[in-house]
């Protein structure tokens, strides 16, 4: 294509209004544009990109053995009313009237509208498992978009519904789209981790995030350095560093610590690590007024999400009050201790794993050291009840965690019979009996996946596409072209023999400086560029950049071709 | 594909609710399923069509020089109360309110917002002209949504909207829409015609829609025998028979005709045929209780909409009271006649090109024969306010019009300055003047047009697709295979060859009666069927049958292949 031909909106100002890289650079590279809050139309630029997205998803949903179908973007509240979310969802959810005042909403995903299908076309588990799947326009009224397409209201996304006889069908489609998920992100070129996700108030038996991996990321996750693990942070399992507890070295000593509250300043003040310290919280016991201690290691933090899940401790999780502390502790919160407590004490692994450590006195102003499990005071209850850290071991047993920021641009969820239960979706199994269908659901953001690969993929200059979505896979840039009869002619000869190769190729044809054609195809992020000059044409030669390139190419001009279709490749 | 993993949900009976022919067959072929009014579900063979539809569409928009963008669903009412649109439209446009109580609209069309989005991102003329389409989900709220998704309330639709500094850039820009159209019909395998259509209140200065002909069109279109004239029929330009009007050869006689009021009537009672009478039919004039008198020949019907383009006649067009008939003629409206009525006469060009015709005496009971114009009263103003009828001479002087019904998929129109205007949205043009922007749509109901191919291409056993649209190319029905294990063979051989070879092939591996298979893939209409039967493959051969095809062909399994790959080319 060539530029004369293209809206090529770009943009020398990043957007006031424009918080993230990626929202920026869709905006300046011409890819997008503001209707409304939340609403984008997709420029010819940033269209050809979300299309390749869609092609490569399309292809491996196939390949999986999915179907594709294509549902109502509009939804009869009907369904929803049965499957009892109607009420459940809140404002994210747009509700519409039709002119006969009948309720609709526009779908924020299809659960209710694939089982009223399925329950409606299936008679026989002959006919199962099946996967439907379609690629279609979603809303969700979100309170504060913003982000660009990062986090619209109106958004592109596939999202698949699988249906099963049993659990293990249902296990087998889950891993297949587990795999298909990991095929897609590898094919966009994108660096992700498939994550542990928790299942939340669904409660389904299994779920994975996949997340792109970027410093902008809004959740944390921690995978191996040696292995597939991975898990979103709150949910990773924290492990005691490796091997027996150290024996103990020292005798427990009282020192006096004035008005030492924080693990910081106590560190500080006693010159150690804070690793060689525990800090003991009071929260709510599940009894009116109970308390229960947890015991986490001076440079850990305390992860809620774990904490809530053990019996004893009331959800959600709350902090003991002045009294409560008082009364259990007999001082003040800064300088409370795991000995003489009369509550349950949890302590996470790795701080039953420390040997001569500090900890409060239970009273104030004083701090323990020396302290050992076992000789000190009882052992207590150890738990996971931390956030994972950086060079934890990985749960698996293979290398250790590192942590990194993401973003979410798939899930993956075995629903079980939440849908087909409220729905009455039955088959009858192979003995004639009628049993409830077993659901799995799959969702990619298409939209977001732009966005997402430009937050981890960009420079000063611009965006840097991977191979398989950039909008054109090279640029072509005959600098002062209108001066030159040949220079235009050789470009529009590598322009006409590259096109006819089945490649895609900007010709930039426009009457503009050479300064603002770089500028322009390196924020647009081109992967590949030949620069036709004057000069290099005087010494039959091009010069070729990769938009990754620290430094120029200078190619004959009769193998630029042939260098480009190798590259290409 | 193998059926056995293809949703399948082919049904024996026709629903009672489809009224029309493709809704029925879409319905029973398993192609969609409605949600609620209106709304449809596009299951995987219907969704196959659609998106061989979609393709087509796009390359040939691509070819035509469109470039594709994406435009949200949700418009925010703003825009249309700028161009005045927002009150103008009915209750067709589905209103919205998001959770900030903000009015949107689920877009019926993007004039509006396509043309925010050009005001801000167009500054010169040299940027024009430029010409942008989507294919995008649209809803309509239709009184009462029917015929499945020939007239659902969502739909999916190409919409393009072109933008140009002058009226000769919009002409050329919409040629070769016009062109592109007759391309992408072509190319889909329908029979279509280009019809001239009214612009209608917009006022803009050229339309046309395109029409895929079929006997439950809802439309009557005229067409030429000999050339590419068509038109609605409310606007094909009506001519009198070619030569000169005949001589008298009767004189004028009075003749009674107690009791005939009709034309039918009439004629039958004199023995003559309609064509040789006329009808004088009396209307409202523009001034007060005015009379005008159009004369049309008694066989041909009066245009209402041309009769009203008449500067003398009132508009809505409104037949005079029988007191007014009275009045003017002396008599009762059955027997006036164009001779001697104090009242401007309009005579209709065939009527006018009569000679020895019969007409009303303006006497109750009485007729007048052997009339003729110029001898027996004056010629009368001669127009053309009649529908075309078959037979007629074509308006371009090439062939004769035949008349038949069409279902209207495509749609282009002129609009001129009628949004740049509202909306303000100007350019600089040559002489660095700030002008309105000159703008033409082009529509395509994607999702309309594979109905419309049904209503076209159907038989009693079902869908006869062409070759471009036909969910599979090729069915292969080996029969009872689970009995044979060399007939299996030989199919998934076929299967196989084809497939490698870039066919769409679905085979039929559902363990199903014959009688069932040979049902469903008519029903289907897929173009090419070969039948694996034990009898045949003793013999060394298959069966062959093209869709369209009343007898089997017996070819060599061993050149089925080349025989398939030589008809599918």
């Amino acid at each position: 294509m060539r530029t004369s031909q293209l809206l090529l909106a770009t943009l020398r100002e990043t957007p006031s209004d424009a918080e993230v890289v990626s929202h920026q650079l869709m905006l300046r590279a011409g890819m997008i544009r503001k209707l409304a809050a939340g609403l984008y139309t997709w420029l010819p630029m940033g269209l050809r990109v979300l299309r390749k997205v869609e092609a490569i998803v399309r292809e491996e949903m196939n390949r999986a053995g999915a179907q594709e179908v294509l549902m109502p973007a509009i939804q009869p509240a009907e369904l929803w009313q049965e499957s009892g979310r109607w009420e459940q969802m809140g404002a994210e959810m747009l509700r519409i009237q039709d002119r006969h005042a009948r309720d609709f909403c526009f779908g924020p995903t299809h659960e209710e509208v694939i089982t009223d299908l399925i329950r409606n076309e299936m008679r026989s588990y002959k006919q199962l498992p099946a996967n439907f799947y379609q690629i279609q326009t979603k809303f969700r009224d979100e309170r504060r978009p913003r982000f660009g397409v990062m986090r619209a209201r109106e958004f592109l996304m596939k999202d698949a519904y699988s249906f099963h006889v049993d659990e293990a069908s249902l296990q087998q489609t889950y891993d297949a789209m587990y795999d298909a998920y990991a095929r897609i992100f590898t094919r966009l070129g994108l660096e992700f981790r498939a994550v542990l996700a928790d299942t939340g108030a669904i409660g389904g038996s299994a779920s994975h995030e996949f997340h792109v991996l970027a410093e902008s990321g809004e959740d944390a996750i921690a995978f191996s350095t040696e292995s597939d693990y991975a898990a979103n942070i709150e949910l990773a399992e924290a492990l005691a560093q490796a091997g027996e507890r150290p024996a103990p070295t020292e005798e427990m000593k009282t020192v006096d610590t004035p008005n030492q509250h924080s693990i910081e300043a106590l560190s500080a003040y006693l010159n150690l690590p804070a690793s060689r310290t525990v800090k003991t919280l009071l929260v709510q016991g599940i009894e009116d007024d109970s308390v229960v201690a947890l015991v986490l290691r001076g440079d850990h933090e305390l992860n809620e999400i774990k904490a809530e899940k053990l019996e004893q401790v009331a959800a959600p999780l709350t902090f003991a009050t002045p009294e409560q502390v008082k009364a259990a502790a007999g001082c003040e919160p800064g300088s409370v201790g795991p000995i003489g407590l009369n509550c349950p004490v949890f302590v996470d692994r790795s701080a039953a794993h420390l040997a001569d450590f500090v900890c409060g006195a239970n009273r104030d102003g004083q701090h323990l050291t020396g302290v050992n499990w076992g000789r000190d005071l009882a052992d207590g209850i150890v738990v996971d009840i931390r956030n994972v850290v950086e060079g934890d071991p990985s749960p698996d047993g293979q290398g250790t965690l590192q942590i990194k920021r993401g973003v979410e641009v798939g899930h993956i969820f075995q629903l079980g019979r939440k849908y087909s239960e409220a729905m009455k979706a039955l088959v009858q199994d192979e003995a004639g009996k009628a049993v409830l269908m077993t659901m799995g659901c799959y969702g990619i953001g298409v939209s977001r996946v732009v966005a997402a690969a430009i937050e981890q993929n960009n420079d000063a200059r611009g965006i840097i596409w991977p191979a398989a979505i950039a909008p054109f896979q090279v640029a072509l840039l005959p600098l002062n072209a209108h001066k030159s009869q040949r220079l235009r002619q050789a470009a529009e000869e590598l322009y006409e023999e590259l096109q006819a190769a089945g490649f895609e190729v900007l010709l930039d044809d426009r009457k503009e400086r050479p300064g603002v054609m770089f500028a322009d195809m390196e924020l647009i992020g081109i992967p590949h560029r030949v620069v036709f000059s004057e000069k290099g044409l005087d010494k039959g030669e091009v010069e070729y950049k990769g938009r990754r390139d620290s430094d120029n190419q200078y190619i004959p001009l009769a193998q630029i071709a042939a260098f480009l279709k190798e590259r290409l490749q």
